[in-house]
């Protein structure tokens, strides 16, 4: 008899939570001895409203200052809690959690969902202003300053050279062992009128995975493009580089947000974990 | 000899300024002693900027808490300061203001514009949630939060009926003299699903000009109708009072932002003048 699909054992249920942070207040995302994190104060919360220690799995590990609308996590709890908990869940965290974090949803997942290796792109929005007004007050959280006016024409065509696959450990804070070739599916800089009348330059990054304060160093490249001090094509002759660069400069984190990942339909969830129990067996 | 259009008297210009703020950390718009206030801050920046002292006359003047993106003030400066100042000018404040205030525009205005008596209309936004997971955390500065489930549609119903010249004395607190009769232009009541996900109910509120508390008082007894605990009819029931109403809820500062003040044409300010001249002749 095969194993029952949606049980990952022990009486296990897997869950998906789409989060969402403002990042001033915390240390990044991972958990660190002392230091107020993302990650500690969501599992602090969901082991009192579950009555349970969790362990929450990320699909993107953001730095000190960043922020996030689209973060997502999953993590196994207790069927019979999940059962007991599941329509209330929502409600019970935003009792417990601060302001700062959010909980959007909590679905229940197939069993082989894992939003950390899982992911097929991350999707980052960095926002920043060059009016000389500076940002609205009202987003000033999420929009850095930059004290020059850019080109952000001359940005995007820089940008428009870096797509696809490529080794960029020029733009990586390096990390024992970890690759840093990575295939960069979108990169666009394009100049905004917000609603609120201020002038903000927008920057869109996707990528399979980005590896360490690596969207921040391609924003801090480009800038140096749409301020004119690099030539359009400097950003991408980084790429061929085997060391991280000490001349790109890293961009500000509150100009960053996580804002969606990308996750494969259960379909083919379900039809990779057949292969691998086939393989098992 | 006509008086020269551009000059109000003593080589003075009058200047139009666009003003936005984050209203959580003031005392309100207005000069109070010993409190932080929007107007203080404002005129402590330009009295620097401009090394002279300035009185500012302004549009809506806003309560604690509340916020602004499109607040317009007047000022008159030395037209020899304007001359010599006015293409840095905006930048110049940036180095001064604090972050929370922003001049978004600064333009020479007619001399007969006036901030204040010459609006036609003010329009403000009130942003609530009564999504179980809260606000997003990046907009809970400007989003106020419901703890149940509101029906958005009732209450545009229930707005609709309090269209139009009333005397609102049951939604202003009441200042000696000052009249409670007013024009609401636009009372509308919509559910927005935003781009990070969350679920907003969005009121947009019109008037010739508002008496003091006048939307919050409004948004508060249109609660009462998407909450269902008031008819439809309720909130427009209470115009026909001649006193505050101590029925309605004032709904949360933090949750409303002034966003637009209409003004005539320069040429209509033009013909007024012209007529004002005429009588003086």
């Amino acid at each position: 008899m095969d194993e029952p699909v949606t049980d990952t054992g022990g009486g296990l249920v897997r869950l998906r939570m789409d989060v969402q942070y403002d990042g001033a207040g915390f240390h990044g995302w991972a958990r660190q001895p002392a230091l107020r994190t993302v990650q500690a104060e969501l599992e602090q919360a969901l082991s009192v409203v579950l009555r349970s220690d969790v362990e929450l799995t990320v699909a993107g590990r953001t730095d000190a200052g960043v922020h996030a609308t689209g973060q997502v996590v999953h993590v196994d709890v207790p069927a019979v809690i999940w059962a007991e908990q599941g329509p209330k869940l929502i409600r019970r965290l935003r009792g417990v959690l601060p302001s700062d974090i959010a909980v959007r949803a909590v679905t229940e997942a197939h069993p082989a969902f894992d939003a950390r290796f899982g992911a097929l792109a991350r999707h980052y929005v960095y926002r920043l202003t060059d009016d000389p007004a500076g940002p609205s007050p009202l987003r000033r959280a999420d929009t850095a300053t930059w004290p020059r006016r850019l080109d952000a024409a001359a940005m995007d065509l820089a940008a428009g050279l870096l797509l696809g696959q490529n080794d960029f450990a020029a733009y990586c804070r390096r990390r024992e062992g970890a690759t840093t070739i990575r295939t960069l599916l979108r990169l666009a800089v394009a100049r905004h009128r917000e609603d609120d009348g201020s002038q903000t330059v927008r920057i869109d990054a996707s990528a399979d995975a980005f590896c360490h304060s690596m969207v921040r160093s391609l924003v801090g490249a480009l800038l140096a493009v749409g301020e004119g001090r690099r030539p359009l094509d400097w950003p991408a002759s980084l790429v061929s580089r085997t060391e991280r660069s000490s001349e790109v400069p890293v961009a500000p984190a509150h100009g960053l947000t996580l804002v969606a990942v990308d996750y494969p339909p259960d379909a083919d969830l379900a039809a990779r974990a057949g292969v691998t129990r086939a393989r098992r067996a």
